[in-house]
């Protein structure tokens, strides 16, 4: 038997043993391009704030960045592993891009335009759409805590399925939101343990979760965090137990930036925090994008350096 | 004609005579294997709790139980029937541990990231998913005094006769929940019989309830209790009413265990119960995988030994 | 050309002239089995009360009736023209007594664990589930007065034309309830004989409605009422006019016994008016399995000897 | 190119040019057939009213209308263009009068056991319903102004495109209910030219609206008839307003009588008005059937003589 | 490599690469007719006002716009480059003008008669009747903001993906509507750009927006559009600012003109300012079709001369 990948990426994918091979291989060329490739660790870059916040509050800051182009080019000589977008900015560069760098096609959105206590996203594109673009994975963001979740979970069920029947991977954004959740409790380790729990069960391959504070959100969940000692004082830690929450490390989870603007030294120290606590990367989105370009490739040059341990 | 199998498993496979051969293969399969193969007695290990309860609250207590492998090795050595789970902890171990054990894929599951008074769970998994993985059944979940119960009853009619034209075998899960019922009578004995029937009618093989209080909840059962003064005192009266309630005694009927943190001579005691009761076994998921595995395979031999009838 | 029937049965099936085949043989196994076979009027035990009320309160008065086999055979012994019961209850008894009795389906049903203002039952069953059992027909309840009625009326429109596309007859329950009605409104005459006409219009074969009261529920038909001098003191005469509201005749009407617990007498006196009135016949459930099967085989060779005007 | 037509007949099926040839000919077959056949006016008799309002509102001012072979024998030989009723009263006589007249199958209906604010009617059959019954075209009913029309109005869209694709025709009734209009408004001028307009923009073939009073609901429609002066005085004035409405005249547009139990100088009264407005014709249901059969024919008779311009 | 196309529209073309050459083609069918062909600058004639807003308020100051012919024949001779409009007025009109100009047929519609807070449109067509009708693109309104846009996201997202597997264009026209907007909110410069930023995500080829007034409505965008200095006090800034939202000028974004009854200069004035802000073009309704004919001709004459920069 030939052994073309590194023994971690072997081992990463012997996780998924029983998946198409049309997913697996979906999923090793996520694992196995850019600088991280072979590594076992990713940096995608991910840009649906446009639609999520609207462009001026996204590309304003640096104008080149209202072009579709710039951001797939930002991610190829970044070395990023893969590019992940909604529909339109997927369909703009598709063509000229081709087979560049994978692509992740975010198939479902949400809008700000009304304030929403319950928020539900909007599915904006179809598991046909990613084949036809040449993606490599589709991505879809589930809200947990929010009323009417099953809805999403469901819709997220059955394009998981279709994706895997048809040899893509599957990437699944969890952010808890909703009416029974407090603005501190959407972070909170609990909720961010739970919500990798839910995406792992559900069925994605790859799980973004974002960096959990240490405040705990639920009752029941804080009795046992505190009886049974968890560590939760550091990062790393934070990190060590969402890793441990999803499969005890056999699902590939990573973790978006800290809040918008988050300087440059609490940024490395995050990714430090992922490396150190067996986080599988990061996803940076407005934190990269939002940066001058130079500054943006100095970032995640050193993002990366640290997620290659170095 | 040929005799496999003891004249237990050839009545109790006799009360589905019209079913599909494959879903009495299925069911057989379910009967046959483990410890108490043969038996006419089941012990089956569910673990759901990640996506119910969250992953602290549901592997903390035991840290080996966050990995998924951790769960179908145990139920395998305790010579369980078989091992239920949602779609990821299935994914995650079928194709590791095809053939060793029958499998059920729980179709549908409920977080509780928020309260809620009228709960519905999500279909996550598919009747396509259980036999791309191996399964033998689909499980399910419905909330009898749920608001919109009737969601959940018409997907499960919909799933289940999916299931059984591919020749599964179904479980389904009857938790009584919702505005209309107390919380002590979510486990009243009326409430659970009524459950159990409904579940029949639904046309479930297997049935799986919660041990039933002495409580009665519903006005107008409880006229009928008292008037024909069903034997409800102890809990092998108890567990022989919910028998009684589903067919007579001609569908599978098994019991969740008591509340989390039973000690183990109640829990035994319960096993007593539902032996003598006519139950036709038990289906324990946190009294078991949040013991340390020494003793949750001690526990297990005790009960099946109990179900063994010694 | 043959005549094979009695000239009521070639009347009746003359009523439904256009429709399939498959449908006309079906209604004419219904007409012409059992005791009243070919008569043109009918006596058919339905039991759906373990899903609608609960196991005790259905069983517990007679428990041999918690077995799925005792009512077929009690239908088949007494001479019934057919039995109804829900989907767990038809698959318990079908491969067992194929070909004995003509069948009908039950596909949809409700429990009551939770009060409900507007009920709304659940589809629990399918055609497809009808034809595999061995049915000759399907049955389906709606609530004429429930706010979200159009969604009962459109699933039963397409589960009606699907069942005659495949040659199934189709009986339709019509039950006032819901936020509009009083309790004593759900019998009064004007909404009883609404329901047998809306059943009509929604295309099924038999219809099922309780015997109605005097009561006059909505002002605008007590207008009419009055003003055209509709006969209603007698139960014969609104019988009477119940089947005239069904296309005068010219659709199978039948109707269910009185409340629970009538006792005997009065039970054969609506028996009687039933007759008298050109009622089609009877569908006697708790009063018949509630009772001694003794009993309950007296009563029902009594309300057969009223039936064929004995 | 044969004339098979009168000139006003082939000017009317002009207006539908590029629908299928299928549609055009069952078009052609309601304006050809009867006693107003090629004059490119039309009467239907419409019998929904035994579901809209109940069997005694309907049928007891005239016990025979009981009876589903009365209406389209009364059609027949008053010389109707076509016969329209839910699926019950079509599937009862489509079989005995196959051929003798064109048939409108009334695909959706409401009934009126509970008072709604924002009603909406259920679908009750199918286009395959229509086709099997060998109907001319589909009817369906829209409530522009109630809360949920856009049900209503992409039901009928997929109902509509789905009967043209088979070819047959489509009817419209649209009558404006709903929370947002006054009583009165439901018959304004505005309020029925706007219907009739939503109508014909939703692609039907023929449209069937009230005839509408001088009153205007809404404000800012009524700002545009004071300013333009558009003649509402007369109700021919108004009738030609509505027919303006509906593609300037290229759509078939006709109306039904007055409130029920207008007398029979005062319903004439509004054929003259019909015809001189430029009217396609009249669908006169109770104002028909409630009425002796004698009567009925009489007044059918001179309803049709002033359509004819005699 | 043939060069049929003017630079500019090879350019445009370049935006859309990797799209199906059946959309390419019916994208540059829109770009090419008509006077302003192969200048990359569009004019639309668009007539959905009658189901909008009422035929009275709509057709009533120019009454031959009444006729569906009317519209199509001054989009024929105003050299136009393609005429919009509801099913209705598309099939009264497609057989008889069949292949003279580019035909958009408008998916969704919505009307004025209940008040609604949260709005949504009815789907009224399909993407078959846009075939089967000649059409060159299909049209859809969404309103960001509304409480259920995702309904509409999602309904639109299917259809845009049907359209371009069949070849055809998609134009999607984005009205900021909904509780979470005051009244001068739903053309503020923010929400404007935001809903051009939306409706190019969902993968909309030509995209029409209102001409955007300077006000700011969200609190967080305002921030930004202060804090980098977003010019916007000329309608070209903002025109300018809308077209960089979507997509840097990489997708087609056209601009309704004004309020209603506005100027003729003030609409020129408009016109310059879409034309210098680097708009693609105008769509006008009401200003052109409510306007004598000859006026009309002459308004859209003026237009056209400034959008060719002359």
């Amino acid at each position: 038997m030939s052994t073309r990948f590194t023994p971690r990426i072997e081992e990463i994918l012997s996780y998924y043993r029983g998946q198409n091979p049309g997913s697996l291989t979906n999923l090793a060329r996520l694992l196995t391009h850019g600088r991280l490739g072979g590594t076992g660790r990713l940096v995608i870059l991910p840009v649906d704030q446009g639609f999520e916040h609207g462009p001026a509050r996204s590309f304003a800051p640096n104008p080149p960045s209202y072009d579709p182009r710039y951001h797939v080019q930002l991610a190829i000589d970044a070395g990023c592993n893969a590019y992940a977008a909604p529909l339109g900015f997927i369909e703009a560069i598709a063509a000229d891009y081709a087979g560049q760098i994978p692509l992740i096609l975010k198939l479902n959105n949400h809008d700000v335009l009304q304030d929403e206590k319950d928020p539900l996203g909007a599915r904006s594109g179809s598991v046909q759409d990613a084949l036809r673009l040449g993606c490599s994975a589709i991505g879809y963001t589930i809200y947990p805590g929010t009323a009417d979740r099953r809805l999403q979970y469901t819709e997220f069920a059955d394009l998981c399925a279709e994706a895997k029947s048809v040899g893509l991977a599957v990437v699944l954004w969890a952010y808890p939101r909703g009416g029974g959740l407090s603005k501190e409790g959407e972070t909170g380790l609990d909720v961010t343990a739970y919500s990798a729990q839910i995406a792992a069960q559900l069925g994605a391959h790859i799980i973004k979760v974002k960096l959990p504070s240490a405040h705990l959100e639920q009752a029941a969940a804080a009795k046992i965090y505190e009886s049974t000692s968890i560590p939760r004082d550091t990062l790393t830690e934070r990190v060590s137990h969402v890793i441990q929450s999803a499969f005890n490390g056999r699902r590939i989870v990573i973790f978006s930036g800290g809040a918008l603007n988050t300087d440059r030294d609490a940024l490395l120290d995050e990714a430090r925090a992922i490396y150190a606590g067996g986080g599988f990367g990061s996803i940076m989105g407005r934190n990269v994008f939002q940066r001058p370009r130079d500054e943006a490739l100095a970032l995640l040059n050193d993002v990366m350096s640290i997620l290659e341990g170095k």
